[in-house]
Order: C-alpha cells, then structure tokens, then sequence
C-alpha cells in the first residue's frame, strides 16, 4: 500500500512548480476529508525525503496550506491539520496536476458538511414516553454514536496487543475447516454453473429443506428432553425459511418490513446491543421489560402489553446474551399465552440454544407455538463461523413473502457458496457432531475462566456459571463502575462490554460481559489475572479518594 | 420435503377424532396465511389416500371448515380457501392435537391483517410534483408491488419451460469454477481461523487492497486509452474501497445513509430498475433526466439541477442498463463541472464497463474526478457471478465511514470465503484473463441474437448493437406495446423485460429489453425465432382489429 501523501510528482519543465504540485494535493486529501482534523502532517523533512524534494519545497507547500487556514503548524506538535467544513477558496488554483487548465480546477467536494446535513435530516422526533422502563432511541446522531460500537468490538478482538474478552466469537481452532472446504468444493465442482447463479431471494432450496428437517428434528428432540408428547403444531417445510446473511439481518428485515417508525418493541433487559441499535435505527420505540433468571417477569410483561401496545416482543429465551439466562418451560408457555391474548407477534433469537453444558434446555418457543405468532431467527455465527453471514428467520409464508420484498433491497439473497457448503454440512450429519464437540470444548472454557475468575479471590466480581451460551455475565461489587473498570482494564491491555450497552435505557452500569468461547486457554488465564489487577487497582483509588461510590452518568458508546 | 397437508394422525384411542385433528390441522394452516385464499384443497378422495383415513373422514373435516367459512366447495372445481382475514371464532376447538387441554387451543395468528397494516402505516405521503418528468415513488404499497418485479426475473430464468432473456445474469458455461475452488480452498485451509473469522465491515484488507491496485491500473489504462495524461486524482487506497454484498447493497446504502426521504434523485430515463425501486423505497423523489445515445443531455441535466436542487445524481455511463449508451468523454466533464457547479455527489454505477466488445471505452467518471464527488460501484455479479454477492463501492473515507454506519444493520459484512477467492483471483491476474475471455464470447453472442433477430426480417424490431454490456434495447414499431408483446411472448415461452419498467414515470411502453450473455447459443436464436412470431402474431391481430394503436395504460408490474 502507497502512503496517502506519496504523491506523483510531475518533474517536466512544463509542469506546475512542485510546492504546488504537492500543496494542490495536500489540500484535495484534506478538502475530501482522507486527511481529518487532527491528523499530524510528517515532519517536514520527512516528506522531502519521501518524496526527493529540497525540504523548502515542504517547507513552502506547508506555508501555503497555513495560510489557507488548512493546517496549523503547532510548536513542538508539527503541522496539523485543520476542521474544513467549507470549501476554501484561498488557495489559488494556479495550477493543475491533471493538465486541465487552471480555470477548471474544481474544488474539492464538502463531504463534512454534506454529512452533516444527511444526520440531521435524517433526525426523527418521537415524543419520549415519560415513565421507564421506557426510552426512546430514534435520533440518528444519537444512534450513529453508539453504532460504532459493534464495530469496535469487532475490531479490537483483531488487535494483537489487547485480550478481548468483548466479542461474542467461536473458538477458531475448533473451525471444521477441512470438511467445509472439501463439501464447498465437491458441490462447486459438481454443479457449479447452477449454484454460483442466482438462487432465490429465500436461499438455496436445497439448503432451506435440510435446515427445516434439522430444526424439525432437534426441536422434536428438545421437546422429547423436556418431557412433551409431540413437537411443534405445524412442522417446518422450506417455505417457511428464509436464509438470510446473518441473524442481525433478520432483526433489520423484521424491523423495517413488518414494523414502522413510531411503533413499539417490547425487549428483555438485558437484551442483545445490535437489535437495540437496529430497532432504534428502525425508528422504533424500545421498551425494556423487567427480567429475572427466568427470562421476563410475567407480571411486567403483562403489564408493558397492556400499557404500551407493542406491535412485536424481541427476546432470547436460550442462554440470554449477556444474562445467560434461560426461560423455563412454564414461563415460555406463559409468554405464549400472553402474546396470544395480546395479539402480538414474538421474534424469538436463538444463537444460542444448541450451547448447552447442561441439561438439554427447553425447546425453543417455536416449538411450543400453536397459532404461528413466533418468528424465529437462527445463524451459523455461534455454532459454526461468522465469516460465512448466514442466518434463517422461520416463519408463516405470508411474512417470508413480506420480508422478501425488502430483501431485495439488500443483498438479494445470501452467498450461494456458503450455503452449499452449509446444506453439505448438514446433510452429513456433521453439525450434530460439530455440536457435540464444541459443547465439551466451551463448557471446558467456561470454566476456565470462571474458575480463573475465583482465583482472584477479591470478590469484587460475582456471576453465576451459566447452562449455556457465550458469556459470564458478572456483576461489580462496592459500588464499582464497569465503565470505570473498562477504562482501567484498557490500560492493562484486556477488554469486555460494559454492561449499560445491553440496556435501552438506564442499567447495567455495574455489570460486564465477558465472553468465554473465542480467546485462547492462555488468553482466558491472562485476560482473567488482568481484570483482576484493573479491579484492584479501581478499587482501591476509589477507597483513596474516599469518594462515595456514585452512579456513573451514561456516556457515549466508544 | 413432506406435503402441507401430511397431517401427523394421532391414532391412539384417546385422541381425538381423526376428523378433528384434520380439521384442526387445515384450519391452522389456513389462518396462518400457509394455505392462501383461491388455494384448491386436494380431491377428499385423494387426501384420504395420502393420509390413509376413510372418504367420509375428509367429506366431514372439509364440511365443517365450509361450515365455518374457511373453505368453499365449487361444483367442478373442487374445495377452494377463502380469504381469512380476521381470526375466525366459529370452529369450535374441540381437540387438541398437542395434548393440551382445548380450553387452552389458541387462534391462528392473524398475520393478513398484521401486515396489512403494516403496509399501510409505512406509507409516507410525499406531495407529487406536478410537472414532469417529476413522478414520487414513496408509497409504499405501490412500491412492494413493483418491488416483486426484481425476484421475478429472478425467478423466470430458473423456469426450464421459458427461455428467458429477461434477467442480467453471465454465462455460467463461462464461471472460472475450478480456479475459484482451488484460490478458496488454499487460502481456506492455509488461514481458515483467520479467514472465517468476522471481518472489518468494509471487508478483508487483502481484498480491498488488491481490488484498489487494479481498480487504479484499469482506471489508468482507460485514461490512457483516452488520450489523457494520467489517471484520477487520488489514487484509490484501501481505505476507500467497501467491499460490499453485491452493488445493490451499495444503493441501498446511499440512499439510506446519505440521503433522506423526500430527497431528491435525478436518474437517467431509462435507467436501472433495481435503483428505482430502492430509491422508491427510500422515500426518495425520483427525477427522471432526458438521454440520447451519449448519455443525460447536458441541458436537461442542468435545468433538472437547477430546478430541483438534487442531493444526488445517479448514472451508469458506460453501456448503460438498459439502453446499452455511453458516455462520451466531453459528456462525462460536462456532467462533472456541473455536479461541482451544483454541489451535488454523483453515484456512478459501474456494472458493464470492462465488457466492451469494440474499443476501450472511456474512463470512469471517478477516474476523471478531480474533487472527490463521485462515489464508484462495482460487482462481481456482471463479470464474475452473481451468487458470491460480492461488490465494492469506492468513495472519500467520510462516506465509507457513513455507509459503514448503515452496514451493521444489515449484515455486519460481506462472506468472507467470496472475498478470499476473489482477493486470490485478482492477485493471480486471473480476473484480466477472464475478462479477456468473456469480452469475446459475449460478442458473439451479441451477434448471434442480433443476426437471428434480423433474419426475422418483419421490421417490427429495431435496434442498434451495443459495443458492450449484456443488453439489446429494442424499439417496437407500428405502435405495438411492449406488455402486449410479452404476454404474447409468454403463450410462446419466451421471457424479456417490457421497457417501461426502467422508467421512473411514463416511457418505456414500446420498447423492450433483451439480454444475450445469459442464455446459450440454441437458446438465443430459439428465443429470437419466439419473439418474431410473438410480435407478427400481435401485428397481426393489431391490423385484423383495425384498432388504432393505443399508448397502454401503465400496469403493474408482473
């Protein structure tokens, strides 16, 4: 890769004088935004060597971008560059490194404020509702702040110098990369004209009749488990899948096809942050349900239905990401019945469900369903590799029709290589042993950093071991602040979510979420013995200062 | 896959009767939406037989659901599903088939009812603009019936019966499968944990790095090829490059991500459907420009800007979809100078630019861009194939972040096993040495559909052939219209894309669209010789009318 101020130099005599050629440059980078406020300019003499240029040719450029008032050149700091949210015109355009004549040189495009303007337009008022546990999250700056954070999190697991205990990944070594490959290839090889088309917007036949034999199958089995004479009311056939790229595509297509802005979604708090994010980027109105180990208090729920009206309520009843908490068999039926009696659909999202270290958990509530209100969304992220982006929604034909039509939009479908792969795997048999053998490995891991967790010894942090899922769910003792511990735990090189990300509103600000299945042994063992010291540390500044232990007020998502 | 209507029977003495559990059953699926109004139940004597039961079994379970209004037995055609748009009380829920006690059977969810209000408060009233070629897209209704245009293409082609001209798909007797297989496979098996990982939203850094190195050497090339000096201003770094699930997804993200509704758009007339429906379901004002062979008239484009103060212009210059047009050079700065006069970013479409079948054609208006205003979209789906859904979309760093924004809702990123094997396919040089390949087959194939169409020699057809793309864009003579000409053209088995379906408004009626890369040699001339006869036949029946020739009525799209 070219540095970005590696600039072409046009050295014939005819050309414009080269501290032109390189202010003109340095000012389109910084007018197009590629060089942002703040960013440090190279030393001069760096840059006349990068580019075999006497360093006053820099020296002149950096004069000249100055004077524009494009960059300032700080004492002791170097030249840095400045906010240019209007085109300048200072800079005389008297030549032009196109070989256009120096009349017609354009000026360079204002994306910073023809980005300003797409946020604010895209602002929705909707009234906030005054009592919690409700909040409203439909502004879109506001929205667009938090939203880096699942990028974040994808990011820093990438970073080699930080132990991320924040993603919620599999294990990479356990990636059955072998089979995969030689399934992939098989079927490409067979008949790949055909599958490297495209297939319909509702995903490969083939691959959506082998996932509703799998889920009609385990879902049966879990029914079995849990003591049930038969399976769901009305077995699942192809047409009622839909293969999507990735479960979070699920939560956009339901959110924006069957809901509108302005309406309601009821959701469990804690709840997954990227459906917050996306039903606030929806537009709609979030409100947060009071949950206990069971999953949502019936009570509360009732109650939310009867004031609020929701047109949807999004939970996840299996190993909860971040409680883990798993809803028992009677309060499935009763959240059934409830949304029966209120006439409101259930999107059910199960990443999680065939994760279990225990018992067999409860079959899903699709599975228990008699009158077709539950959608049900599954993914290969947790239980095989999220490169591969494919998810399902289950759900009645009229509904896989509407969200088809703003599928469309989108992506058209998922990738045909992946799901021929993935229907390969199935076929097989190979994801129940695929299963079989991550569960041993998880539970392994689980404990491993629980137990590493303990050694600790400082009882700062509490948790309860979960059944199944991804995470401990660990709650801060003595008025510690995980936001605090976050910054703290950053320092040393290890990070978490804090736990107020999993919240629509107010909670979670003495909770964390640390993930269990992707780090390595070695990372569980030091990411663990690094919390520990960040907690020390927190707390013990905390006692020094003989500040009382205060709420911390919600910040910004970084 | 099992029939619907495989009822599971429950045999034993204390079951309920086995019409009952038929009834139930049918009547479950019925209100669920499953089995749609006008759907023909099968003959009561062939349900017997599949479900192993008496005739009078089924005779009573199909009396009480006619009884209960769900069905309604025609004489000579059979038992036929009523629409059930409200739960319907009046089956008396007696049983139940999941041992649950009756009192307790829940309704069928009301899903037809659910969604039609959806639809109807997604409708956001725009005010039209009276005067053309003005028209308003917004509501939604109107959209999602248009909006199955798109997977219906889609689907036609895969019909065995139909020869289809209609979708733009590649050959896939031309798919690189073997070299693709092996390019995955080996970087799969050599950094699977890696690679099947969750990458960066914007897309593995190899990729976007090696698909800026050879964006930037064709951009350069066609410069050249142009007679210009050099190539664009910036050269592309990774930094400006997401790779995207397929260009789609880019116009998706544009219109979504930088634009907000009742923003204004101007197009090309015609212009690519699949960006009108996604511009109409952003709630965006769509504002058609005049064209001639070389593109938007500079006139008409300035007065549109004037008038209507756009937020963005969308154009694909090069062998335009469908019109086959490109840009001239000239064209191409004069649309630039005004889109810096007018402050207004440009989306360029880029699908077809590299299969030319004559001359290079001329270079990218990103490559010509001077200030950083336009955005670039490409796809694999023209060049490659479409079932990887993989496309890129360069832009300034700002917007890139912006989109990114958006991208998480909608699948984190694009599949990363794609992306290796098109990042090896363009560091092995193979994409140029397959694109060398197609160049030439696509041409014959041009010719071949336009000499078969010749050979026909009725003069109702007439087109000039495109020096690339996929796509003859043909006019109808006589005053035949061009829905006319398909549903004729569909009694014979041929499939085309009436022209109006590309025009934001009106336009379009007498013309038709005609793909010649997808279907094989035989299937292009059988396709040819259909047409012919469709349009003498409808010529024919025109004269015997002695109907004038009437402008049809715009109709939805089917």
């Amino acid at each position: 890769m070219t540095h970005p101020l590696q600039v072409e130099l046009d050295r014939r005599p005819e050309a414009a004088p080269l501290y032109v050629q390189i202010r003109e440059r340095l000012a389109l980078l910084i007018r197009r935004g590629d060089l942002s406020a703040g960013t440090r300019l190279p030393p001069e003499r760096d840059l006349a060597e990068m580019l075999r240029v006497n360093r006053t040719t820099v020296v002149r450029a950096y004069g000249d971008l100055a004077a524009a008032g494009l960059v300032h050149a700080h004492v002791g700091r170097g030249t840095i560059v400045q906010a240019a949210s209007q085109p300048i015109r200072s800079v005389p355009p008297t030549s032009s490194l196109m070989g256009r004549s120096a009349a017609n040189l354009p000026e360079a495009f204002p994306w910073a404020s023809y980005l300003r303007e797409a946020t604010l337009s895209g602002t929705t008022e909707v009234a906030l509702t005054g009592a919690p546990p409700t909040i409203s999250l439909n502004n879109r700056s506001e929205a667009s702040q938090g939203d880096m954070l699942l990028a974040e999190v994808v990011a820093l697991a990438a970073r080699d110098d930080v132990i991320s205990l924040a993603a919620g990944t599999p294990d990479p070594a356990f990636y059955p990369v072998d089979e995969f490959c030689s399934l992939l290839t098989s079927q490409l090889r067979a008949d790949g004209g055909h599958l490297l088309q495209h297939c319909p917007i509702e995903g490969l036949e083939s691959l959506r009749s082998s996932l509703a034999s799998w889920l009609n199958r385990r879902w049966q089995e879990l029914s079995h488990a849990s003591g049930l004479a038969t399976g769901q009311a009305v077995p699942l056939e192809l047409e009622h899948l839909m293969v999507l790229s990735g479960s979070q595509q699920g939560l956009w297509l339901v959110a924006r096809g069957l809901l509108a802005p302005g309406d309601t979604v009821l959701v469990e708090t804690p709840t997954y942050l990227g459906a917050l994010r996306v039903f606030a980027a929806a537009g709609l109105r979030i409100v947060g349900v009071a949950c206990d180990r069971e999953g949502m208090e019936p009570e509360a729920l009732r109650s939310a239905l009867e004031r609020y009206r929701p047109r949807l309520v999004y939970c996840l009843p299996t190993f909860q990401n971040p409680s883990g908490a798993t809803m028992s068999l009677a309060r499935r039926y009763a959240l059934l019945e409830l949304a029966q009696r209120y006439q409101t659909p259930i999107l059910e999202d199960d990443p999680y469900g065939e994760l279990f270290y225990a018992a067999e958990p409860p079959p899903p509530l699709a599975a228990l369903d008699q009158s077709g209100l539950v959608l049900y969304l599954g993914t290969c992220s947790k239980i095989l590799f999220p490169g591969i982006r494919l998810g399902w929604i289950a759900a009645p034909r009229p509904v896989i029709a509407q969200l088809g039509l703003w599928r469309q939009y989108i992506d058209l479908h998922a990738n045909t290589p992946g799901q021929a792969g993935l229907d390969g795997f199935l076929r097989e048999g190979l994801l129940d042993a695929h299963l079989a053998r991550v569960r041993e490995r998880y539970r392994e891991k689980r404990d491993l950093l629980s137990d590493a967790l303990e050694t600790m010894g400082h009882g700062l942090l509490h948790w309860q071991r979960p059944d199944g899922g991804y995470y401990l769910w660990c709650a801060l003792e003595g008025g510690l602040q995980a936001r605090d511990a976050q910054e703290e735990a950053a320092r040393l090189g290890v990070a978490f979510v804090p736990g107020d990300a999993f919240y629509p509103n107010a909670g979670g600000e003495s909770h964390l979420r640390l993930n269990f299945t992707g780090p390595d042994a070695a990372s569980l063992q030091e990411g663990a013995r690094r919390i520990g010291q960040a907690l020390e540390r927190l707390s013990r500044r905390a006692r020094r200062q003989e500040r009382p232990p205060v709420l911390a007020a919600r910040r910004p998502l970084v």
